[in-house]
């Protein structure tokens, strides 16, 4: 095999209760990327279509997670170039420099005859998100790589465990187009939460957890309460409380900020309902001045898939 | 039916990263209770063997637990006397109070023919605690009523859900005869945390009861990790870290305190790596001047049950 296609998906990290630890991988939305073997050795980005991004490998998330991944196997004797085919807008929240570094490992170690397992190319992809937020985090990568719902235990040493997932989980996406400043979301988090608060999270996320492995939708539904972090960055989300009220009332177990946001989740049983779920959300939006986006998904069982 | 013997089971709460919230129950140690209806009516504590405890209905764990199931069951044309012949012992940190109060609504439920499910009963039993302690919690009197590991997900509503227990988890618990003021394992507590602290509880928690539901042994020991909560109490008792390390070098999973103390207890995989586990523990207190007690038992899948 010399050259490969590939869908690489879209994730929603953060997954309300499940801060910093729980992601989940996406189905219909996602970039496609073409990766090939060339003579000429070193790691090319060729072609970027739909976004603006970098093109020198040491500046691209794909690139730098290419290099980690070829640093780690050792001499090898051709060069690899990488067409992206971006779908997923920067700066959504729902995962778009995971979706490259992820799919450019993915797809690399497939030419090489697979060397690596799928979780052991989590850190190389994980370079990819250090060079796009300063920060090394598996949030996005782990489910792009693994597919479904997928848990960050730890991160020294880092400890990535596949979750079971419900088979008729379909999650539904709306993407205001505004700009939230990753210095502000940042900034608007405490460093210290009250244990009565963790107590809580802890209880919703347990909830979670048995909800995905019962298929038990209800609880599900009941564990999606982030009692910390939504709180406090939902405010630079407009009409945040509306959407998720809207996809609630239309049928929604829950849903939270994905990733750091500006996109709101929601998670359903069944197409149907998702797809209720998404004119609810819009309809939330509907006498803002903001464009949005939606997305009905279900849920990506096995992450990156080569296509064609 | 007119009378009932029941066995029931001591609990380990605040099962490591699962502080508030992850109970399990015992099999090998617990109190026995026999429940007879009477001609007269209310309810009579006659007897209770082995502690000095109130037999004063009002007065008498089992007994407020057993008058707010009849407040809230209505009219009946007998009374109850109930039997207590206690094996835990209070204060040991394995839920002595909630044994009886459980054990005494599982059994008074029983003779009325079962008008409550085990889970109506846990509120019940929680009155039972509220006079033990002056906090109404569910974390013993949960898995003593459903048994297995359960999980308090909220208590407004409260939602208690019984989890997957892997079938060769057996527990062992040391109990060292020093006393532990309430007063003191609250007050070492602190109302803040760390929302990195917060974010590791949180994975672990996720693995743990990933680890139960997958039966991944090595997944449950990983995440056997409590950084919020062990660190602050395990220094009220002797040579915690002491036991832990001999525990794991026996093959122990992890462990953690039992409740807020002083017990101790260790998960392992398999009873002959239990008994191996109670050994070592043992020999961390070989040279204090303390007593203590070893229990090795199965996880106890049922609860409460009905013996002879």
């Amino acid at each position: 095999m010399d050259a490969i296609k590939i869908f690489a998906p879209a994730t929603i990290a953060n997954v309300s209760c499940g801060f910093d630890v729980l992601g989940l991988c996406l189905d219909a939305v996602g970039d496609e990327m073409i990766i090939s073997k060339t003579a000429e050795k070193g790691v090319k980005i060729s072609k970027i279509v739909g976004q603006n991004l970098p093109l020198e490998t040491e500046n691209n998330v794909a690139g730098v997670a290419v290099l980690a991944l070829l640093e780690k196997y050792g001499e090898v004797d051709c060069g690899f170039d990488i067409e992206i085919y971006k779908k997923i807008k920067p700066g959504s929240g729902i995962g778009s420099s995971a979706a490259s570094s992820a799919g450019a490992v993915y797809g690399v170690n497939k030419l090489l005859g697979e060397p690596f397992t799928l979780s052991e190319l989590i850190p190389f992809a994980m370079e990819g998100e250090r060079l796009a937020s300063g920060n090394a985090h598996a949030d996005n990568v782990a489910p792009a790589l693994l597919g479904g719902f997928t848990l960050v235990r730890s991160y020294d040493p880092l400890d990535v465990i596949k979750l079971h997932s419900p088979s008729e989980l379909y999650a539904t996406v709306i993407h205001p187009k505004i700009e939230i400043k990753t210095a502000d979301s940042r900034a608007v988090l405490k460093d210290t939460v009250s244990l009565k608060q963790t107590v809580t999270q802890l209880g919703n996320l347990g909830g979670l957890i048995s909800g995905l492995y019962s298929e038990d939708y209800n609880l599900i539904g009941r564990s999606l309460q982030d009692v910390i972090v939504e709180p406090l960055r939902s405010v630079l989300i407009p009409n945040f409380d509306k959407v998720k009220e809207f996809a609630k009332e239309a049928g929604a177990l829950g849903g939270s900020i994905s990733g750091s946001g500006p996109s709101i989740f929601a998670l359903s049983k069944g197409k149907e309902t998702a797809e209720k779920v998404a004119i609810a959300m819009a309809k939330a939006y509907e006498n803002l001045d903001i464009e949005f986006d939606t997305y009905v998904s279900k849920l990506n069982p096995e992450g990156n898939k080569i296509i064609d």
